[in-house]
């Protein structure tokens, strides 16, 4: 691979002359510009990208953190992320972490060494530390799952309010026996979805019920199917599921489907995401709707925002309960 | 921020004494490298990556293009490339180029630039030409999609061979009326199956008629469903259908649905790909099985192998019919 005093060399000009050319300076000679333009050619020389970033100092390159691709949660989210960065001139880079730090590490040093110019995170097992330290001198956005107190500009719903709408109407349905279906309670929106699943059910005077909660490892489908078989199980039956992801709620209904039961006839169902899946399935999956693309956008633009140097405030967008044919018939 | 010559003249050294510090030359005192790393705390320093890629020439870092991560059958084949990667002490950047030439040409330039270290592309509206030119010098490799002839490895499945026998499949229950629901035949993926479907009509003297193929301009669930409303409003209505991706085949058994008729008793359904949704719809759906998380190990290790400048073959990998309840009741 040649470098630029192999192709000064060849053009008969200075290494600084090279560098004025590559960086497209207007005190170069057409003619020169031309000798330096045939030399790079004929060497197959490509200059660094660093060499050119130093000039303008940013990579117009944005990072998104997710925890896994498998979620089509994400997949919406990130359109919007895309859409708003390439309307702004940005690109993005995902980064898929797999709840790996050691990963984490290599995309917190792209940013550090000014090869991306922020994050945006939707990882809800990033290591919030070094986030946090990341946060001290470079932009970063916390999308749908955040931190309590934190100083981290994030974007998000009202997961409590959701649940507690969610589970009020299954009780307006008439149920009173009435599961959960949870994922692991260390991520904060698990933690406030059972919040809200609880406060429906007190308010309603309906006992909370430990056997009657589940929670999973996992939000593939699979987790869900193993769910429903766990809760059928129970000597009293509920009449009702609420599931904090449709990705469960969609392996809860295949679950219900198998042991020979009806949805919404025997066990009612609701799920949470409103992902294009939930549309397809038979009966369709009631749902609360997440603003997913306006997510996406929201976080994109707090992030460019943020890389101005502006002031930054945390927003948290409207979500809305999709009744179809899980909970209706 | 601070830059490297500040770091020396806060250390007193030069700034090569500092460049030695931040490559771990062995020739540097640890009176003078506890000097260095104080100043660049106390300065908040951060070295340039491309500063330290320069001294070992690589990144670590495989970039992988894809269209759109909205497909599902792209989520497992991504597990493959970074499970394998990461057993290679490499990471992954996911690179989604919706189509657009000007995003291709950023990730192309990451490749160029010693930033990334090879690229795998997924991308059937990739440029072929530009991947080609970067194949030059760079290493490439196709997963999935790839060009006839072409001069970059890849791997992939016998498309024509898959879909000729899930129409056989179609045929041998007895169907004579079966319909294909396509994508756009720019794409070879696209040719090949279709060459399966008419090849197996052929060969039981079944008449290919245009008005049973319908070709969808994207891959989403609704393109599924539209393609269904369009084919039942054909005179004569098939009796079986054979979608090109599984997303087609599930959005068509909610148009079937939804239009009053079952599946399989009215009409019989195959898709292709066998994502995990496949699985999860309620009849589960008969289709082509790829190796998509094989394929993606298979990509990884062929441009792990084309990085370490070993010769690379292309590999055609085993894909297999998996019959459910869309045909079979």
């Amino acid at each position: 691979m040649a470098n630029i005093q192999q192709v000064a060399q060849k053009a008969g000009v200075s290494v600084a002359t090279v560098s004025r050319v590559l960086n497209n300076a207007p005190s170069v000679s057409p003619k020169t510009r031309l000798k330096v333009e045939n030399a790079i050619k004929d060497l197959n020389y490509e200059p660094s990208m660093l060499g050119r970033n130093l000039r303008n100092s940013e990579s117009r390159l944005l990072l998104v953190l997710l925890p896994s691709i498998s979620n089509p949660f994400y997949t919406e989210i990130i359109n919007g992320i895309q859409n708003t960065a390439i309307a702004n001139s940005y690109n993005i880079l995902l980064c898929e972490t797999d709840s790996n730090p050691q990963r984490e590490n290599i995309y917190f040093n792209m940013v550090k060494n000014k090869l991306a110019d922020g994050v945006i995170s939707m990882d809800p097992t990033v290591n919030m530390q070094k986030l946090n330290e990341l946060a001290e001198n470079h932009p970063v956005i916390l999308c749908s799952e955040y931190e309590e107190g934190g100083s981290i500009p994030y974007v998000t719903i009202d997961n409590e309010l959701a649940a507690y709408q969610a589970v009020k109407h299954l009780i307006k349905l008439g149920h009173d026996k009435i599961a959960l279906i949870n994922s692991d309670e260390k991520f904060l929106y698990a933690r406030q979805r059972r919040n809200g699943y609880e406060r429906a059910l007190r308010e309603f005077e309906l006992p909370i019920r430990n056997e009657w909660i589940y929670h999973t490892k996992d939000l593939d489908f699979q987790n869900g199917v193993q769910a429903v078989r766990m809760l059928l199980q129970q000597e009293e039956k509920p009449s009702a599921i609420f599931a904090v992801s449709d990705t469960l709620a969609i392996g809860a209904l295949k679950g219900i489907n198998v042991s020979g039961l009806h949805v919404p006839n025997d066990i009612a169902l609701v799920g949470f995401d409103n992902i294009s899946f939930s549309n397809m399935t038979n009966p369709t999956l009631t749902t609360i709707s997440q603003p997913m693309y306006n997510m996406g956008c929201t976080a994109a633009e707090m992030l460019i925002s943020s890389i101005k140097e502006e002031k930054v405030e945390s927003i948290v967008l409207d979500h809305e309960l999709l009744i179809r044919e899980s909970t209706m018939g």
